[in-house]
């Protein structure tokens, strides 16, 4: 499997909100299939569904115990996915930036305004 | 939309070879559909559906020119995902952590046996 089909597999495993429910369960520690189905509300079948999709992408594996087959989480998959976000940084802390150089602005204007409206008034001047 | 909601449309959007190439793209600055069509050996109808995907997702918006409707980069969506990723940062640090252990240890029985073999050959014994 090359980077980039690793990273639509890992993309699509997190494309839904069970998948990634299960990760977050994962991350206290591994669990069983019947330990994974039973906070959701869908049927044993569809969890293993969504594990499967998982395991392919391999953010989850299956443990030594042959009779739980616990499943852990697989964190490189996620490591990867996270470097490729992190080219983007730039652009969220420069928007993020952005906004901020804003807010100050609008702050400023609005306290101009504000010392403006009061020396109006202390002059006996109409607002 | 809710969080939720947002984080199924930005991986689902991020989960195909061509889409993440067009974010690339825009990445060094806003480009016409004509523009992000040209690298790529597939149909511009094609790069428009990839578009839209990107679009819904709210990881590009379009630009003032009516005529040019250049494209760009929207960087909210992609620092959600990175924030939800970065929960598990941990666990990848974690194993890189424990493969690092691994191999100091694999590398101190290393040098322990080539000193245990010179301290045998040195008492004159078999190797």
């Amino acid at each position: 499997m090359t980077h980039s089909e690793q990273l639509d597999r890992t993309f699509a495993a997190l494309a839904d909100p069970t998948r990634r429910a299960i990760l977050t369960r994962l991350a206290s520690g591994e669990a069983s299939v019947n330990d994974l189905a039973k906070p959701f509300s869908i049927s044993q079948p569809a969890i293993s569904k969504h594990l499967k999709v998982l395991e392919r992408a391999g953010l989850i594996s299956r443990g030594r115990d042959a009779q739980r087959r616990p499943r852990r989480i697989e964190a490189k998959p996620l490591a990867d996915a996270n470097s490729w976000l992190e080219r983007y940084r730039q652009f969220w802390e420069g928007s993020f930036q952005r906004l901020d150089d804003l807010l100050d602005e609008l702050k400023i204007r609005e306290k101009k305004t504000k010392k403006h409206g009061r020396a109006k008034r202390a002059r006996g001047e109409q607002r």
